[in-house]
């Protein structure tokens, strides 16, 4: 089958998925029968093109590893803003990787939420929208009989929403627990070989784990926001990011880490979402957990998710969590879902 | 949507499956919109029955349970063999769940060829005939346009395959490697407590893990049988269970697993299959492996597989790897699967 994509939104994620359509595509005929044809891409930095007879990708990457803008590519239509784009579009599949937004989800809520009233599937790396919207936004793609995937938003390209949704169907999830914040248990990991925090955070800096303001991470935003995707898409609950019990790293220290090795436990991030007489209650905070337990060994940058099911004992999975790479074959991977449902 | 299906083989696997579809009833039609039929249960041990309007489940659970055979179930046709059943039922997936024979693939082989061949969906936790027929069963079900799923064939209802298969999708693997057997990880796992072999194997047996006959396990083939699977699914190799370099745990000693343990490494039952020069090549054997390996820490009756893939850092799943209730649940999960791909 042939999908057409749009792609809104072309940095580190949108470019990795750019760079695994050009690099598989003889692999994704032959071993899916699938053709991707990029129609469009979009961004506020690199400005965008459209192009309904296909966007040669190989080029457009190597305009923008060179320096450039996509607009510097020749024989296509620009100058169209990314609402301009999706209003316009003939894709099939609308690709949302712009930046996450936790307040206010835009513009990436705007540019799904358009999508899908036009008909179109959608796939997102974009935590805002999913974490603020998930029930709005999937109501409007259940209404309009059209896919919404976001497989990039949580773990990145290791399957922790899909192994849930899918693999896991049937099976009724009485809690989540995880380390779904890959900078924070790299600093946690690093104070356990005796590093401190704030070393341990320049560090993580240093090697490009944390931005320059690393909130979003060491307050634990971002494994909140993943937190509530989880809960809302697998445990069936309404909840808001205020809904969260939310502690971060800031004010561990090294002391605290010693004490639990001296119990013979370490310190984790666990994000972690139980259900409560029938209530969903969510929380991340720094937990100091056993080494009998599977998260308990997932070190650095590494993510893991355990699942605690009615069916059988807990499933855990453990693979990385951020990454332009990663997050791109999530993308890719919703992608192939969905030309697996409709064919 | 309504899914007849027919249960050959009403063993622990088969009576797991039942006893979910029995306790997930109401959940299932809520949640998946799903109403299961067993319209025939067959059973060498327990007899067959067969009734299009729908056997009650729970009777014949109760039946069972207190000793009886299905076939004391009244108000259904009775005494056809599991082929006749398969040769006449009405049902859309026929559920495979007799004992795994790794020479023959007998009596699931022609069980499932057969209902392949009329037409219907086969779901199976039989390791034989997907270890021994694979590419032959799968181009029967591609040619008639039908499910062929098994979930349960390796780490029973931890989706090992599914994750391979679908959430995975798009990426390569390039390895395989994997803990796929319960009852010597669990031997391994008390010999790094400091017991004995044999007394390891005897506790293994004691608790119902190991058979009375234990080769198939501590000679390596049912991990052998599961690492050929895995090859031929996720890898599209085309291995028999001799193409497998195989060694059991049988000549492990406690001398082997303490001088592991002073390099800082544990010793396990890998069963691996890599890509070289673009061939597969499959081993199970112990192997040691470093206390930094996700593996490492999998320990009891515990399985996990982790897939090294081309597009990211490696993935890992941890989970049950054996159980009725985990077999059954496999199953199950794969009846879903077919349901979703339906609508």
């Amino acid at each position: 089958m042939r999908l057409k994509l749009a792609i809104i939104g072309f940095g580190v994620v949108g470019q990795g998925l750019a760079r695994h359509l050009v690099s598989k595509r003889d692999y994704l005929r032959s071993r899916y029968n699938l053709e991707c044809d990029v129609v469009a891409i979009c961004d506020l930095k690199y400005g965008s093109i459209v192009c309904d007879s296909g966007i040669d990708l190989a080029r457009v990457l190597k305009l923008v590893s060179s320096g450039g803008r996509v607009d510097g590519y020749e024989g296509a239509a620009k100058g169209l803003s990314a609402i301009d784009v999706i209003n316009q579009t003939t894709a099939d599949i609308v690709v949302e990787a712009t930046w996450t937004n936790l307040e206010t989800g835009e513009p990436g809520y705007t540019h799904i939420k358009r999508s899908l009233e036009r008909g179109m599937h959608v796939v997102t790396s974009n935590k805002g929208p999913i974490a603020l919207a998930y029930r709005e936004l999937k109501g409007i793609a259940d209404s309009k009989g059209v896919f919404l995937r976001f497989e990039a938003t949580v773990m990145s390209g290791t399957p922790a929403i899909n192994l849930g949704l899918e693999c896991l169907a049937g099976a009724e999830i009485r809690c989540l627990r995880g380390i779904l914040n890959g900078t924070t248990n790299y600093i946690l990991t690093e104070m356990g070989r005796g590093v401190s925090y704030s070393e341990a955070l320049r560090r993580a800096q240093e090697l490009g784990y944390a931005e320059a303001d690393p909130r979003a991470d060491v307050e634990a935003w971002d494994p909140t926001a993943k937190i509530v995707i989880l809960s809302n898409v697998l445990m069936n609950a309404d909840l808001k990011i205020r809904d969260v019990e939310r502690r971060g790293i800031t004010d561990i220290t090294l002391r605290d880490i010693d004490e639990a090795r001296r119990r013979s436990r370490v310190v984790k991030l666990i994000a972690k979402a139980e259900k409560i007489d029938g209530r969903v209650v969510a929380s991340v905070k720094p937990e100091e957990i056993p080494l009998t337990d599977p998260l308990a060994h997932v070190d650095g940058v590494l993510n893991a998710l355990t699942y605690v099911l009615d069916v059988q004992r807990d499933v855990t999975i453990i693979g990385p969590g951020a990454g332009g790479d990663s997050a791109g074959y999530a993308l890719l991977s919703d992608i192939l879902a969905i030309a697996r449902y409709l064919t």
